[in-house]
Parts: structure tokens; sequence; C-alpha cells
């Protein structure tokens, strides 16, 4: 049963109703530089700033701060795309996709260097890897990113499944994509509890940074939610031009 | 622009696309109820066990096993009654659907009564109220749910809105409905975080009890990630039967 066509018989929506898209989207857009900066102002403010291997402890820093980026902001900015660019040509829109996806890539590749770093470079105080529940569920986050990757670039980039081995994989990967982004967004939260805990002092006592760090956490959550709902209602999702009607047609 | 009469328009399903979402469903119930099962028996055995009022500090653990009762596991029950009562009328739909949500409002009452007693009814050790991310995201999840629930029984169930008024409401219960659910249970994954760093000995040392906590967490995600696929997945959306197509059309 062939669903994939529904949309290129679905009525265009007039352009009014992307008043709304373009409000969140810039809503998003707003909360995703803020979560970012905040956590950054966070980190070299409150928590001893920024150092690479010469301060194995310090390193640590650009764990949260490289994670979040990758995971959380480029992430939702590589989901968008589809969204954002609606009268591109789908390969262009494709080659966007995959791009953005590839820096959140890198900067996952230095997340994660950074926080095995300030674990094993340590000369005491050593801290056992991936024990937590947060680092589990990191750990197939990442993994199930890579995979979303790999399939995604076999299957609509290079070498390019056929029109039926698409149409079959589109639905799994839209799934996983929003999935993998939500458990994204679950396991940062989860290590900001972690870190908060071990680092922020007196955080009952709601002082500043007790505030500032509940706040970086809902402003990413809102960030999310914005992600979410405009890559979920459908009269948002992209409408394949004219000339690629004909093609997507069996 | 009008798109929810596209679904009555849709193909109706051949039976054997099911065969996967039964299997995902039954997969969704056997997780769903490990979870439960197994946060039973971690706070029973390895975390002093139940009491209610006469032991404060005990009468904490009542606090993740309700919540996780009523906002993952009954609130994942009241999405799936959609997916699984296809063939019967909408209304009885209905019915069970609001039902199952107001059991877990009463869940979520009594994990709520269970964190605030262990917090104001302790002599010594006394913990503040409402200072962690944990609580204010848990908090912001209750809310919405119970907006969500306001808004779905005023606007479908009663005094119920005119057509015009469901369908503008309908993809925003939807949304707001998974997002909630996911929101759920990223909070009941940032309290697991917070419970075992505070309550788990040599949590970093794999024990048994370490490999417990973190497994009730990947189960839990696990029926999550069953329960969003098959509320998201178009093919399994329930289909107007004949006699409400005429009522459901303009």
């Amino acid at each position: 049963m062939d669903y994939s066509t529904e949309l290129n018989t679905r009525p265009r929506p007039p352009a009014s109703s992307f008043t709304y898209f373009w409000l969140i989207f810039a809503l998003s857009q707003a909360l995703g530089v803020a979560f970012v900066v905040m956590l950054g102002v966070w980190l070299y403010k409150y928590q001893k700033g920024f150092a690479w291997t010469e301060n194995p402890q310090v390193e640590f820093n650009y764990h949260p701060l490289f994670m979040v980026m990758g995971l959380v902001f480029m992430y939702g900015e590589g989901i968008l795309v589809y969204r954002v660019f609606r009268n591109q040509k789908k390969i262009y829109t494709k080659v966007v996709h995959a791009s953005v996806q590839a820096i959140a890539v890198i900067f996952i590749i230095v997340g994660l260097k950074a926080v095995f770093d300030s674990h094993n470079l340590v000369q005491y105080n050593f801290i056992a890897n991936l024990y937590s529940i947060h680092s589990w569920l990191g750990l197939a986050t990442i993994i199930l990113f890579g995979l979303q990757y790999i399939f995604g670039f076999v299957a609509f980039m290079y070498p390019k499944l056929g029109q039926n081995g698409r149409e079959m994989l589109m639905p799994l990967h839209r799934y996983w994509g929003v999935a993998v982004y939500g458990l994204a967004i679950a396991t940062s939260l989860m290590g900001m509890v972690e870190k908060i805990i071990f680092s922020v002092e007196d955080y009952s006592k709601k002082g500043k940074e007790a505030v500032l760090v509940n706040f970086i956490c809902l402003v990413m959550v809102s960030a999310g939610l914005c992600v979410v709902y405009l890559v979920c209602r459908p009269e948002y999702k992209r409408i394949p031009l004219p000339e690629e009607q004909a093609v997507n047609e069996k």
C-alpha cells in the first residue's frame, strides 16, 4: 500500500498559512541560539571556563557545549532544512540537510573526545567511563544518529536506492529522525542534572547560577518543541515541485 | 484550508499491514509492564520499600512509582486507545481515552502528594520544594497535561465544539499529546538521575542495583519509542467508520 503520493495530490496551502510557520521558525532560531550562548556563558563564568588536554578536568566543559551544539542545535537545524527550503530543487535541499548533519557529527566527535579525556587523562579523582544511564542513553543516541546518517546517505544520496526502496525507508528515516532528536534532548537534560548536582553549589537555594542552569534547560526544551512542531504539522511538509511530480508518481 | 477530510479519502490499508502494528503494540505493552514492575522491585528491594505519611522519607518512593505509572504508562495507554480500537464507534473510543487519562490524573495526584510530603513532613534533612530543573519541567509537564485534558474534554466531549472548532483544535491536541508524553519521559529520566545519584551506592562500579536502574530507564525509553511510533505512522491512524464519513464531511 503506497501512501507517499498522497502528498502530491494534496492542495498547496495558501501563503498566508505560513505566517505561523515563520513566526515559530524565528522563535526556534532565537531559542536555539539562546540556549547555546547561555550554556557557554554558564560554563565560562561559573564553571572554570574552557581548556583542552592540558587541563582534562576543565576540558570536560567542552563535552556539554559540543554535544548540545551538535546533537540538539545543529540536529534541529538539519531537520528544519526540509521545511525552510520549500521551493528549491530537492537535490539541493538534500545536500544542505546532509551537510548540516555532517557538522553535527564533527561537534559530536569533539564532545565525545572531551568527556573521555576528562575521565582518562586526569592524575587523581579518576572517573569511570560509561557507567551512568546518561552515558548509556547518550551512546545509544549517537549510534542511532550515526545509523540514520549512514542509512540516509546510502538510501537517498549515494548510491541511492530505487523508488520503492526510498518509499519504504522514508517514513522510518522521518520517525527515527525525530525520535533520536527527542532522545538527544532527554539525554542532554540528564547530563545537565548530573553536572548540576556535582558542580553547582547551593543549587537548592535558587541563586543566580541555579536559576541560569534551569533556564538553559527550559530554553533548550522550548526550542525542541518548536522544531518538532514545525516538522510534524502536515501542512508544513515540503510539497514536490511540479517537475518532480512526474518522477515521484509511479 | 482543511486537511482533515484527507483521511476519509485515503484507501483503507489491508489487514496484513497490521501485523507489524500488533507486534509493536505487544512489545509496547510488555515493555510498559516491565518498567513499572522493575521500578517497583528496585524501590522495594534496594530503596527501603514503601510507606505513607508515617515515614515521609520512605513515602518519597511512591513519587517515582506513581508518576511513572500515571505520566508514562497510563498516558501511553491513553494515546494508544485511538490506534487499538479502530473499529469501534468513535464516541466509545473517546470515553475510553478520557477514562484512561483520568486514571493517569489520579496517579499523578498521588505522586505529587508523595514528593511534597517527603519534603514537608520530615523532622530533619529538610529538602526545599521546586528548586531543581526536574521539578520545574515536571510541574510544566503536569500543567500542560492538565490543560490538554481540560481543552480536550471541553472541545471533543462536553459541551463539545462545532465541526470547525474541533478541526482547528485536533492537530494541536495531537501535537501536544505526543510532546507532553515526551516531556514526561524526559522528566522521569531526570528524576531517575537525581534519585540514582542521591541513593544508589557505588553507582559507578556497575553492581546489580546500578545495572537494574539503568535498565529501568532503557526499558521506559523503549516503551515510549514504541508508543510514539504507533501513534505517528499515518497508516495506523483510525479511519472514520462508513457511518461517520457523512457527518465528518462538510
